[in-house]
């Protein structure tokens, strides 16, 4: 089913831009207004983001030095799988990515999966599942993530980066396995959550026999600006987040503490970066009955303006040392961590009630960083320790080396890692 | 706390319409943006309802003669609670329900909660819990509902309605009581998600020592039109929902099959509707993997246009003969039911994954109607035996009497129901 799409020779590139319908025979094909909206690509070259054209119904390019979904403006919404991979075919699983890759290509520009290799054979199941023909690309971004059980397998262990290294415990740690890890990952980021978990969706069908959906996680508010301009999201505790992030437009910052280097090795590595994902629930209830003040002095931010303690302005620099000394952004801060900055990119959750009346909500953490070591870990290890512990729980945990861009049309999904040895 | 709020004398309607920063000292207010977007009120004139005002940051009109949330357009999310009553105090309850009232008159309104009770006291918890800060309106419905467990209590069993019938046992059921029932709901619906779960769990945080949540249900993708002029949209089977539905416009149909009569009692009822909430799991994989041919029988329609069997358009009039005997619409259809008819207002749902590797996904179905009996009932037991059945299974299950809508400022949600003997 799948291999005929990899020996499809058209792209999306070369075919109008639009959730076709493809391999259902017949159907109407009364598109315009889609098709038009998803014409609108989002001009990405390498670190630099034009967000003016972050508009709802654009397409974000999906080649590129760097996998686009990290430096992109974030969309609003996001469906997250971990996966475990059930095959020990080693060929199999490389023809898997490059599938995958195939339908990323397409959704990503807001076309359907597949080439009409079904096309007007009703007996075969529809190569796209269908829920989102008709809607606009919505600047979905898929972003691959291999993580540190997959060197374990295809005799991959001598290529584990050594800055993929598994999280220590840290104190307050309450991980569910159930929520935690997995052999790969993709990040699906769109402005519509219908775009999102149709592309989940579709990749975890064509990959049927070879990985599972381990875990996976909606998120319905971003928590993290990643444009300077725009107006900074506001997280479940009602404060404003993503206020002193790297922005996509930062080129520096993200050569700085984002993108793998050359010297850094492993040399596939090059141009990806690391992901830490942290389910984090928040005890909402218990936060809602806190002062004020409270509330202030735990973040050591006013929470109407945003403003550091002291200080009138969201923007104005933070002066740690009027905060309490375990407020949250003073330990959280470069200074107080040897310089530590992460790229921040979380979102909210809220997935129904705990059994016992309260909400089952709270922030799905992601961070991308140039090395795990020096970014996630440095800081956390701080701030296990800050006072807004006693409102949050770590719950889940994970970690994946994010290889660099697809760069064209030939290219694929951990070509880096894999090719020239498949 | 909440007591304070219904002893203000100022309504929104008397002050500029915002998510304001009332109750937070000092905090900067600088949120003209949003509040030119909150003052853009959708005209709600009974049953009538002006679609082209149905743009993303409007407010919808929480007054009428039916409650808001049934007949309004849909939204795009939905944030859905079921609460059980915590107390045996009725005056207290009724306090709850006019703090609800006037909560709810605010924040759909798009301002925040709380009339500044707690102005610049940074020693109490701020008013509002300011996630929705800064957002617009989001054409943010609440709408209340009272399940028949709530007249076991407070003296209410002879003013349970007829129609307010509990539920059968329907072949196939396998409901889960830890997400059926309740002794009232909130359905909250708006553009944006983040404004509808704010909605509830500041509901939640007023009712606190009253009610106590007992299950909810976040919804991402709508999967019914109520405007006929709209593109449908697609449910996670990827076939179109609500082609062949009650248009918030058709006030005909509204009143005969939706809106409770005066002459079908009980009087406080009149102008209210009931509603069946189901939660049906869809085996998202299996369906994945059937043929677009048994696809399209099981519906009786086809997958792109969404044209009845042997038609063209999907407007086009079904012709259910020309349908496999058990085709879903077949069954569903008012001729197959002596006329029933229901308005649905469903969304899809994607709840992570269920332990064995498949997403936790499918419909959460919403219906209104006059009576439950001459409404859902009817056609579920002729649905219950449906071909789709081999691909869903109803997990939860809940049926609410929702009372009229709450007239003007002086008015508040339940008063039918408890005014004269509270
Ligand atoms: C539920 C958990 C968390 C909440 C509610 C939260 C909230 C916030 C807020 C409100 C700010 C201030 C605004 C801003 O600059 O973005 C902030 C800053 C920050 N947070 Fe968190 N955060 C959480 C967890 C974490 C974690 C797990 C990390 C990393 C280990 C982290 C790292 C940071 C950093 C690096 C900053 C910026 C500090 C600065 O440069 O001033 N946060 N967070
Ligand atoms: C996961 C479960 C369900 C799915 C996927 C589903 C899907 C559909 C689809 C695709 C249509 C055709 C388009 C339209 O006219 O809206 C339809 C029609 C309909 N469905 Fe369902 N449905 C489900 C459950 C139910 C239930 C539980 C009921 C009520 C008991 C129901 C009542 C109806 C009705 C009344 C129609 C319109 C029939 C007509 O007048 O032609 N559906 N449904």
């Amino acid at each position: 089913m799948t291999e005929s799409q990899s020996e499809s020779p058209s792209e999306p590139e070369s075919t109008p831009s639009r959730r076709a319908l493809i391999g259902w025979g017949g159907a109407g094909l009364a598109l315009g207004a889609a098709a038009a909206g998803g014409a609108v690509a989002m001009t990405r070259t390498g670190d630099d983001i034009a967000p003016t054209a972050a508009e709802a119904g654009a397409a974000v390019d999906f080649h590129g030095a760097h996998q686009a979904g990290i430096a992109t403006p974030v969309q609003d919404r996001l469906h997250f799988a971990a996966f475990d991979v059930t095959t020990d075919d080693r060929a199999a699983f490389v023809r898997m990515l490059k599938d995958w890759t195939l339908a990323a290509r397409r959704m990503t520009a807001g076309a359907a999966v597949g080439e009409g290799a079904y096309g007007g054979l009703a007996e075969a199941p529809p190569d796209d599942t269908g829920e989102a023909l008709g809607l606009k690309p919505s600047r979905l971004t898929l972003t691959i993530g291999f993580g540190p059980s997959l060197f374990e397998k295809f005799d991959l262990a001598d290529r584990r980066p050594e800055a993929l290294v598994d999280l220590p415990q840290f104190a307050g740690d309450n991980l569910d396995r159930n929520r935690s890890g997995g052999d790969l990952c993709v990040q699906a980021c769109a402005d519509d959550p219908q775009v999102a978990v149709h592309a989940i969706r579709n990749l975890a069908r064509i990959g049927f026999g070879k990985v599972v959906i381990k875990w996976s996680q909606l998120g319905f508010g971003k928590t993290s600006s990643t444009t300077p301009d725009a107006q900074t999201p506001r997280n479940l505790m009602g404060f404003k987040d993503g206020t002193r992030n790297i922005a996509g437009t930062e080129t520096g910052r993200l050569k700085k503490f984002v993108w793998v280097d050359e010297k850094d090795g492993p040399g596939w590595m090059t141009g990806g970066s690391y992901l830490v994902a942290r389910r984090i629930r928040m005890h909402i209830e218990t936060w809602d009955r806190t002062s004020l003040q409270e509330q202030e002095d735990i973040f050591g931010r006013d929470k109407g303006e945003g403003a550091p303690v002291g200080k009138a302005k969201e923007r104005d620099e933070p002066f740690l040392k009027a905060m309490l000394p375990d407020a949250h952004v003073r330990l959280a801060h470069p200074e107080s961590n040897h310089g530590a900055t992460i790229l921040r990119r979380g979102y909210s959750f809220t997935d129904g009630t705990d059994g016992l009346g309260r909400l089952d909500a709270g922030l799905f953490f992601l961070a991308y960083q140039r090395d795990v070591r020096e970014g996630f870990i440095r800081i956390q290890r701080n701030l296990a320790l800050d006072s807004l512990n006693e409102y949050i729980q770590h719950v889940g945990s994970a970690v994946f080396a994010v290889p660099p861009g697809v760069r064209d049309q030939d290219d694929w999904w951990g070509s880096t890692l894999f090719s020239g040895e498949a």
